[in-house]
């Protein structure tokens, strides 16, 4: 199963919700359990928790059975640290023969009962935040293949799950195309990738080159973005990973529903506009081809026919292809159409 | 002396050359010459060496003897690695007593000779790139006091020194300015500092609220800036650096013999307007009154007459002040008055 945070094999998991009451903080359970179901035996939460995933809920014992090779720690803990109301699950989970995957910046090993458990019980800890080493300062030599990325006006509404909707659709109709995982869920959904915001910042665009290596002219890469440019604290690893990955084409990712930067208050959501121009401005700095080609919208704030509305109104505001990938009909299909079509400078 | 990389006591320094024929290579030795000269006793430089800083040539023992308390690793190494032709010098300087200090990314224990010598010599190896541990996530929290902040139109090219006569001149004028060092060189300089491209990419920007804390309403921290928004590889940095310093004022700094990024000759230097515009887009995420004060001129390429040319022509052309610091004069005298205007907003 899980080797290290960049090259992983695909592992069956149990799903750890913790003691979760707030949804938005269960984004890597709700990721892995709507892009790779399939290896998700059944979900672990504490009795406080009220988030749940739907899946059968297991102890360790029963997962460990059922066939999972891991505890997956599917939840963001506030402060970044592991609690120590977590502890006994996790230790218990070791001692069913479960390793635990983390994808947390603080390292499993960091916590003693996790790391003496581990070590008694002959399991792993896996922190999927965990950049390989020597990696290079960014070249800035153009690569051969396409590549698209997903923007944000912010975190958390829709980037991941864009590009693997993207990628899901082109695979489809044939084309060569293939998901870049920058961050932890991502990485776990496909089994590698490159845990882009825990990379050294002098190196985050080195990283994001080796994400998406030199490939065939007909191959895509369609790579999962980071934050936003216009975050307060998380816009140069959104630079960083936009300048390595000299994507020909972007994708903008919004939820209408948003007012201001998740967690800053006082923080104005950038206009989709000033995403476009400013990912232009930037983006040409290593390809000048570069240019967006729609906007994915995350309307699960909204009914069906309010999201087409919104969908319809904001296409005809930009003149590009606007869908909302988790809604998908004919919407869809265009902003599809469009990664899809060559370069205009080859043509 | 030297405690860790943030936190320096101010010590006594041998600035080390190694085999450095290329003047760019030594820019710590150069700017400890230049900034920080009383506390340089000499320079030590292998026989292939044709850089010097002009200081008294001294064996690792000598220079103990003049009162050196550490050997500087003045100069990059190719590849940021230290080669073995480095090794039996830095060696000689721990049986020497002198402490080992560097910049490089790569830390001193990591080369097995070095880490052994040390411990039998019971000297120190200090490496400046290792920051803080547990450095925030940035809050985007406006602080209190004034911040200005050198932006570059690349690397290497007077950021540093830029800061560092702003803030000598503003001090001579009985303004409370301070230093804030972003870089190794700077930070030895200063004696304390932030290494901030050796931050892990998600921390940068809290990285950077560390490094000018709030402060008193007529305090003036000058910030050290890195990279330029327009690097391939480093402009993540720069990103990070600018939300996390909130600055109000900023001066660009350029050379006007720079004809691409430095490294990378397939990327145009960006022009100075677009450097003000983006700096002011991107800025204004966390302060929304910021403003460009001036340019910082780099004309050591260019004798007095041309350099004075340059510099009203750009004045002329942008309607700002515009001044080579290490030239002084009229000019930079008008800079630093720029400095230290009122926010336009509190007036």
């Amino acid at each position: 199963m899980i080797h290290s945070g960049t090259e992983t094999n695909l592992g069956r998991y149990l799903l750890f919700l913790a003691d979760t009451v707030e949804p938005g903080y269960a984004k890597t359970a709700f990721g892995l359990r709507d892009w790779a179901g399939e290896r998700c035996v059944g979900e672990l939460a504490l009795p406080a928790a009220t988030v749940t995933t739907g899946l059968p809920r297991l102890s360790a014992r029963e997962a460990r059975s059922q066939g999972a090779d891991a505890l997956v720690i599917g939840v963001a803990a506030p402060g970044g640290l592991i609690p120590d109301s977590w502890v006994p699950a996790l230790v218990e989970a070791l001692e069913a023969g479960l390793d635990i995957v983390s994808g947390m910046h603080i390292k499993l090993a960091q916590v003693a009962p996790l790391r003496d458990a581990a070590a008694r019980f002959g399991r792993r800890l896996v922190d999927l935040r965990t950049p390989p080493p020597n990696i290079p300062v960014a070249s800035g030599v153009k690569r051969s293949g396409r590549r698209l990325l997903t923007v944000g006006t912010d975190c958390a509404l829709g980037k991941k799950y864009t590009a693997l909707a993207l990628t899901k659709a082109l695979r489809a109709r044939g084309v060569d195309a293939e998901f870049r995982a920058s961050g932890q869920t991502g990485i776990l959904i496909a089994g590698s990738g490159m845990p882009i915001d825990a990379v050294v910042s002098d190196f985050v665009a080195g990283a994001a080159e080796l994400l998406s290596p030199a490939a065939a002219d007909g191959h895509l890469d369609v790579i999962e973005g980071q934050g936003s440019l216009f975050h307060p604290a998380y816009a140069g690893v959104s630079l960083g990973l936009l300048h390595g990955s000299q994507p020909d084409m972007f994708v903008v990712c919004h939820d209408p529903s948003r007012r201001h930067i998740l967690g800053y208050p006082s923080a104005p959501l950038p206009s989709i506009e000033a995403v476009i121009a400013q990912t232009v401005a930037l983006g040409r700095v290593t390809n000048p081809a570069i240019r967006c080609v729609g906007v994915a919208l995350n309307t699960s704030s909204l009914d069906e026919a309010a999201a087409q509305a919104e969908i319809a109104t904001l296409s005809a505001r930009l003149g590009l292809p606007v869908a909302d990938p988790m809604r998908g009909g004919e919407a869809f299909e265009r902003l599809v159409d469009n990664c899809n079509v060559p370069d205009p400078e080859n043509t």
